[in-house]
């Protein structure tokens, strides 16, 4: 079995047996140093990991994944020496190297890391199953929380009696005392170990993968708990060390329910916001209203100052589940009603790319087959190359199976990892019918993408996000020009 | 028939006939003044005709209301000397006794007044009929606009045919282009008048009628448009001669429905968020957490800063209707889908008091009935006297039917007009079971207040806002306090 590196292509054989001689080497190379252990090397717990190697106290980090082909390209780019991450934000690379200079990352497959370490970090996945109709409506979901599960008895299997244990992965609420504290007290009980000694607690990060990746964990607020004193005490002395807090203080909550519901009450609330404007958009469009001058207007109130703007849809991996997660636990968990406001949000913006594409369809209808359309853009956020749960997504599949011919354009990326397509970063295109835009990249706001555009000449660009607003007069009069939520 | 002021209870006769001659003596008193006429004597019109009285511009103005119960009163108030308006802001008494002083104000209930007005400012209701089920539930609603309809009939009857009309009335969004626009070309043909002279312009109040009554309509940003350029221009030279716009600068809206939307848009989104945090107080108090805490950790995030915290409920005339107002246009004004967040907020905050109820009756079952429950508050809005559409009603009228004794405070009322109950302004009851904080009057949160409660001694105190969440070592440790949404 090999493990590829989407990053760059890199193909590594995914090992068999133990990793006790590399810890080994590794521990005795940093002999005096507090070991932290992150579990997960994803978008979180790599740069997390980076962030604890660079931090002013004397930590060795070992980074641990699975030895399976998605896991194991992330341990051994790491251990190669390369960068298991694409980043606008030079500061990971300079950490990356910088911990590799000073020897004390590392990164494995083995639970024997657990038995080691003072601190453990728990940054892996949990994923919401969603149930998708035709028009990707949501019909159903659900939380399965057999392998977050199993991934939190790996350590509690291995790690120290007096450990402390930091989940940072966004978890249904209710999970630090009602999941992962029964699993301690049955664990350390068969292990003979004092379930007083360990320490649980729960800090949720806001990390956001584009150029300010590091500052996002570094210098940012924090909010923490811990499932008795001892616990949050010890989580507050840990993130002391890898956070700014003379800056950004950190904010201690009363109970681990109470941090974890913080984490997807917020995420719930931008989600919400979002999905708020999207039906106000196709009213506007229908009602010939500028809904952008409408939402500027309302922006003077200083109440309504982060009333959102229309846009494509929503991607990434927080704001497409974090509602869901709350609702379920909020039924499962505690016995309350579904949070109707939260599923409806992730409901209304699973669908919100239909709506560009229904614009494209009234204004092309048959048309569309045979049209060369080009994308600006297959992230989910602007300058940055990240395609996990993209809103590009919908529309992408519909068009082509209308039979349009599609050309994918970001900056950001080389390739679409999840569908396993190339993307080009390279404008390279002699002609064009349609051009959309799908995020605002700084780069699609230049001379030289004006330019550009005015050479190759598209029938119509479907603006889907107000990226051209200021910039109407750049784009050649002879191409027709629709910004979604314009409706003037 | 008679019409009483709810304010100070004074009893007046509705006449018969028209008001030819006291309009006429207030014209010739008012010789070379442009003259403004005001539909419309309630919250907005009474105020919007004083701020008009005092502008820099020399204006006379004429208010006009019915000549009904419901509305005679108003203009014998006014006629007579005596503010139609109940405030604590002080300006709003001043404005009133400087136009009486002036003699620039005068009101009427005959249509003449149209006649001779400048510009004509409508500022009728324009209300939601709702269905609500047994669980207060919105299960249907409806817009009839012949009321409206009927009242702008009366201004275009009787108008110059180069007047001014500014629409402040919240109205369904596309009502000046799809309703008064067509109304103004037929009355105007049969008048044998130029349609094309009339100047017809939009432009919403954000009136808050607290402390800062005047000055929310004065000192306060403003949108504005028209059905043209020339009334958008009619609209903002008139606009800059009542409010300070090198303070506050108006926003121009390219049409009318623009400036519609955006009055029911920034409501439906306060609304939408106030909603949105009564699912989670729910879910808060079940999971033992502190959702208080949570809010300021939350709100350390510049783009959360302004999430809202738990409450009683919604009240007033506008939260409480222009959400559905806005799904009313979007389906039945442009054919477009109904705006399910704006109508779910509407459904979520009819609701919302049943929670403060639900938390009393599990407290104490049956026991509720024959105790005595003193409400610390009736009006819906803090530092206010305003009771439309309270949220106290309510779980007044449940804790009624469940036989308590309930003993209304509310240091800013009287009366509670719409039940047609007396309020007490004093604090006067020696002893009490129960005390229930609606709305976050500034007197409660005093000494005392905070020795009366003491001196009661109530066996409970229900804090449906968070009023007491600072003071929690100001009440007697005998006394139970429970704060909604404070689940620990």
């Amino acid at each position: 079995m090999n493990s590829t590196s989407p990053i760059n292509g890199k193909s590594y054989k995914v090992p068999a047996g133990n990793d006790k001689a590399g810890i080994e080497s590794f521990i005795n190379q940093n002999r005096g140093k507090k070991i932290v252990v992150v579990q997960g090397l994803g978008f979180v717990g790599a740069a997390m990991s980076l962030v604890v190697a660079n931090s002013k106290e004397d930590y060795a980090v070992i980074g641990v994944d699975t030895a399976t082909s998605e896991g194991y390209w992330k341990i051994a780019s790491i251990n190669g020496g390369e960068l298991p991450l694409a980043s606008s934000d030079i500061k990971l690379k300079q950490y990356f190297d910088n911990a590799k200079q000073k020897e004390n990352i590392y990164a494995t497959y083995d639970n024997l890391a657990y038995s080691l370490a003072d601190v453990i970090i728990i940054d892996i996945n949990l994923d919401v199953e969603k149930v998708l109709g035709d028009l990707n409506e949501l019909q159903g979901y659900n939380v399965d929380l057999r392998k977050f599960k199993n991934a939190v008895c790996a350590v509690l299997n291995s790690c120290k009696e007096d450990v402390l244990v930091l989940v940072e992965t966004t978890v249904p609420p209710g999970t630090c005392s009602k999941v992962i504290k029964p699993l301690v007290n049955e664990i350390f009980m068969e292990r003979g170990l004092d379930v007083e000694k360990i320490k649980l607690a729960h800090s949720y990060e806001r990390v956001m993968p584009g150029p300010n990746y590091i500052d996002s964990i570094e210098n940012f607020y924090r909010v923490y708990s811990g499932i008795n004193e001892l616990s949050a005490d010890a989580a507050e002395s840990f993130l002391k060390t890898i956070i700014k807090t003379s800056e950004y203080p950190l904010t201690r909550l009363s109970n681990t329910n109470a941090s974890e519901i913080s984490k997807v009450l917020e995420n719930s609330y931008r989600a919400m916001n979002i999905a708020f404007i999207q039906e106000w958009t196709e009213l506007a469009d229908a009602a010939g209203v500028d809904l952008y001058e409408v939402i500027s207007a309302i922006r003077m109130r200083p109440t309504h100052k982060n009333i959102m703007r229309p846009g494509l849809g929503v991607g990434g991996y927080c704001l497409t589940k974090d509602p869901l997660l709350a609702s379920w636990a909020s039924q499962e968990m505690f016995h309350c009603r579904p949070l109707t406001q939260s599923v409806a949000a992730v409901t209304i913006n699973d669908q919100m790319p239909l709506y560009s594409l229904k614009v494209l369809k009234e204004r092309f209808g048959e048309g569309l087959k045979g049209t060369k359309v080009l994308f600006l853009g297959v992230s989910y956020l602007n300058d940055v190359g990240d395609t996990r749960f993209t809103p590009v997504e919908l529309i992408y599949d519909q068009i082509k199976e209308l039979g349009a011919d599609v050309y994918l354009h970001d900056p950001y990326l080389s390739v679409w990892e999840e569908k396993g397509l190339p993307v080009e970063g390279e404008l390279n295109l002699q002609s064009v019918d349609i051009v959309i835009v799908t995020v605002s990249h700084k780069q699609f706001i230049s001379e030289e993408y004006f330019c550009y555009i005015n050479k190759i000449k598209p029938e119509f660009i479907l603006d889907t996000l107000g990226c051209y607003l200021s910039y109407e007069d750049k784009i050649d009069d002879k191409i027709e020009l629709k910004i979604i939520g314009k409706g003037v």
